[in-house]
């Protein structure tokens, strides 16, 4: 941590907020330059605030120079971490496909949805039972019910299973059913789900928010991490930007900047990124040839009937395209699909 | 709700997009111009999403037309809500001061902070129990504790009390303690949280995420709305922009903007509208003077020592400042405070 | 100037960075903390980027401190500035209505404008003779002829006139017609035209670009301010965000960190700001009551057939409204209009 | 072209709007709804603004439902657009590499970057002789006496030559040394500057603007499109959004989106869209699997002690090993390097 004084601030002004650090926590190194006093300081840097510093007086600029997550770091474990889950390795050589159809709407659909997704090279199976919507009046998922038609489908095709969990109340029920949790966007700062995810043991795949920076999205894997689930697998699925053509813009190079910054496997989700399927292939090639440890595809068997985000949703043949698609470019990345 | 067919578009293009307006209950009127068929409907608007037809073969574009909001929208209510909480009236004549601290911290604390508060004019004193902090490091609220000690305070001075509730199962404990039940921007889009507190008998002032369009903080007023509590304030507090001198890019548009599309309340709060103390008086006297029901301000009896957000809080002689500002404001546009 | 070694970084390392910095003509005090070498450098900082040094090996983490800006600080001149254009004072006690149509059209047109603005109490005349469109088949504006008719206008009613200029070569034709030559958003940082700008014998105001930084408006101001022309004038004109409703945000609190980082007047232009007509008003009060120095405001005789700019443009009586709703908000805040 | 009226719109209002639109030149056709009444007008669409119109009484709202641009559009040549300059395509199956320093800085410099990009397989060296730069105190280049050194290098090598053109005055003495001009992304909206380009006989690379939208990239392209040179070549380098990690986000998306709207070729320029030197690589193979018809690398043989952007500038090293990822990924797409 580092507070660089004003031109001209006073001896007063300086010896308050060394006394102020030290108060912390803090052991105080000063310097006095030429020009300004910079104060130097080792100690308990999460709770270092820079804004409570610059707005002191005499004080001109702070900076943590240490990063606020610990845990999520790439120091923390420089090798990288893989998660393992069933016979699935997310962060591994392997690129991993996880699709399916929005939300879970029959036991026809999520059926033929299993069958095709696991024939084109998927390997785990995503779908809503409960569904984040904007508004009160749209379709709000089926529920447990879409978690039972889920499972059961994923089981018949030798699927893993992945859904969203809104809030914490509905952890133990979606425990029973998914093998992964899926954190949304919308909830990537609702820590008390953050909390109570942190405590289970499954897999959870923690989705960018759409204004989430890339620190913020280390800090929010941090609260899983701090309970002790340490199977933490991100993923970007585009920000919001002033450009409306496409629904978010993509942050591809989140990609290989969290892989740098964190151990934690990424991944990427096109169909959410772009929000139109005429997207979706060339956003996920580009993901793969950055680095991507995976992709989340949103894919129906009738995309036209759909009863959420068919705009975004793969006809099942351009599914299997994406897939030998991904091959090749995993190939020339030097890994495998 | 109208679909635009591209040039050329054939008739098979176009019956195919008919038949499924059809079957989803709509009615359609076709136009027939020199260049462009345009298919107009009436139906259930609420299930009506552009982006699923604009992927149709033939189809150039597609406009809603209607808001999707009705409860929350101003022909609803052309004169506009009152939300009446004890003697308190927000969204009347009054422009309303709600202030105190950013988290309950002692007793001694929140006893001083509602003193000086309820002496300087404000009716509400606001301040944090169980605190929402990016990093899992950060101090975290005093939880229950922190609402007694501010109900006891506000009580001895008169003064009604909104904190924040950051999960559903919090809310039988905060309606306890709080007359004004407050959804933080992180929280705007949890619609679970906001389908319970659509239930309860209090008032909820809902804040505008740091990266919602102003529709979808309307839609979220209508979750609360649809669940039968009409009382809702809304409130801006500052939206995410490249711009980082402030914390946040106060949207004071968004205030006038509100006031015309929606019936409801509309506070500002610009202590985290800018995250800077120096710059919280001029954009308080820009919100009264754009329109604004009321504000939210931080203020501490030492902010240096505060264990959150102290950079953004008054010092209790800047907040007294304020609030002459205001009346002289509120007085120039015809208000009062 | 700051450079923070990473932990572990080095001698070898930090003799290099050591060796780059001198050479460059910094003299460098280094500070060994316990995880941090520090790296102090008084020198030429305006040569000095930053992320030059970031990527450096060894290297955590650099900062400039002092600001890129020396002329346009209000350190420079911490009493401010007041431009002087012929009897009218920008950046005094009095705050200064600009106002006119979006272009020059016809010489009915601009007479009716001037007669109309100067009586309601505006002093400066703005309308365009040279338009930046974003289309080549918009309106491109009436040229010189349009100058000519502009001059004429406003000197019957005693107005001073400010207009666009689009590129340097049209300065000299600029200063025979106006008081104020306006370099707009889409050009500020168009470097060879505030350089040729900075040696004219004209106030210049400057407006800001949708995407820039405070940061780098003040250094554009710069670029004029270092050409020896220093009466230059700021003004806030609404950023890109992801907010439609508004054409812009309007960024308020620009207004009180412009008037705190620099000495220069700092106008606001909510015609352009909001691009809607029924938002103006509010927004020039909030922008008079967060310390504007001044209004730029579109405003035609008939915005129904106005050739640009008709949506945002204000109707003859509403431009009254707004000249006595200044007066009220200015009292306020302790100015006149 | 279509005007939606509010539900109650008057016959009055109907018939003042339809008034104004045939005054403009558009044939009217009405279709009475329902609920809406709709205005479909075909006619002079590069006139109409929507905004003017959803100001006007009873207006509900406004669709322009043609594409504001023309000749940019993809229907003009929907085969697409190969730009031949020399010997190279630009545009066809070949992935065309650009590289070379930020600035030319002496002969020496010069001499090596483009000996060494030569043998890594670019086929056009870049650098800048002019240098926009946001401080008036940064280098600003060598100007003529740089383009100089730059054509002898890069004619000894078989380069082509790219160089940036900062104002109109500047196009004649570019002409003579360049190959294709660069419009930077600073000045994608200095419309005189692209009418003026517009009619020169080279080949132009546009740059997006960091703040513009995919349509007004493709409206300033038809500046220089209707001035009647049709070599126009685009480029993307990233966008400004609230993430601060990577100096701009690299909006990877425009490129197919450009790819679908427009006929030009569409590249990519890696290093000013991260502006760090570690992200070009996964940056450059995402654009080309994403279909990017070439990038723009910049690569210094000392980046260490470049006078401009050193820090996103990669090592000759580098550049070579980026040559070799790009045939890979190329051939993947089924392109060549």
């Amino acid at each position: 941590m580092l507070v660089v004084m004003q031109e001209g601030a006073t001896e007063a002004q300086i010896d308050s907020v060394i006394e102020r650090l030290v108060n912390m926590g803090f052991t105080v190194h000063r310097s006095t330059g030429a020009v300004h006093t910079v104060l130097g300081g080792v100690g308990p840097i999460d709770r270092f605030d820079p804004a409570d510093f610059e707005v002191l007086d005499g004080v001109k600029e702070c900076h943590r120079i240490m990063s606020p997550y610990k845990l999520a770091s790439r120091s923390f474990r420089p090798d990288g971490t893989t998660v393992k889950v069933g016979n699935v390795e997310i962060g591994g050589n392997r690129v991993i496909a996880m699709a399916g159809p929005c939300s879970v709407e029959s036991e026809d659909q999520i059926e033929r949805s299993a069958e095709f997704v696991a024939k084109a090279g998927a390997t785990v199976m995503r779908a809503g039972a409960f569904k984040p919507r904007s508004s009160p009046w749209s379709f709000q998922g089926m529920g447990e019910d879409g978690l039972k038609l889920m499972r059961r489908a994923a089981d018949r095709h030798g699927l893993l299973v992945i859904s969203e969990v809104m809030n914490q109340t509905q952890i133990p029920l979606m425990c029973e059913y998914v093998d992964i949790l899926q954190v949304g966007a919308r909830n990537m700062q609702n820590f008390d789900l953050l909390k109570e995810v942190g405590k289970v043991k499954k897999a959870v795949l923690l989705k960018r928010g759409i204004s989430a920076t890339i620190e913020e999205l280390l800090l929010s894997a941090e609260y899983i991490l701090s309970g002790g689930n340490m199977d933490v697998i991100l993923c970007e699925r585009g920000i919001r930007t002033f450009e409306t053509y496409t629904r978010n813009t993509m942050d591809i190079s989140a990609i290989p900047v969290v892989k740098k910054l964190s151990h934690l496997p990424m991944m990427a989700d096109p169909s959410h990124g772009t929000g139109r399927r005429d997207k979706v292939l060339p956003m996920a090639r580009a993901a793969v040839a950055a680095g991507a440890d995976g992709v989340l595809i949103e894919v129906h068997h009738d995309p036209d009937h759909a009863l959420s985000d068919g705009a975004q949703s793969l006809y099942p043949q351009q599914f299997e395209e994406l897939m030998q698609q991904l091959r090749i470019i995993a190939t020339a990345v030097g890994r495998t699909v």
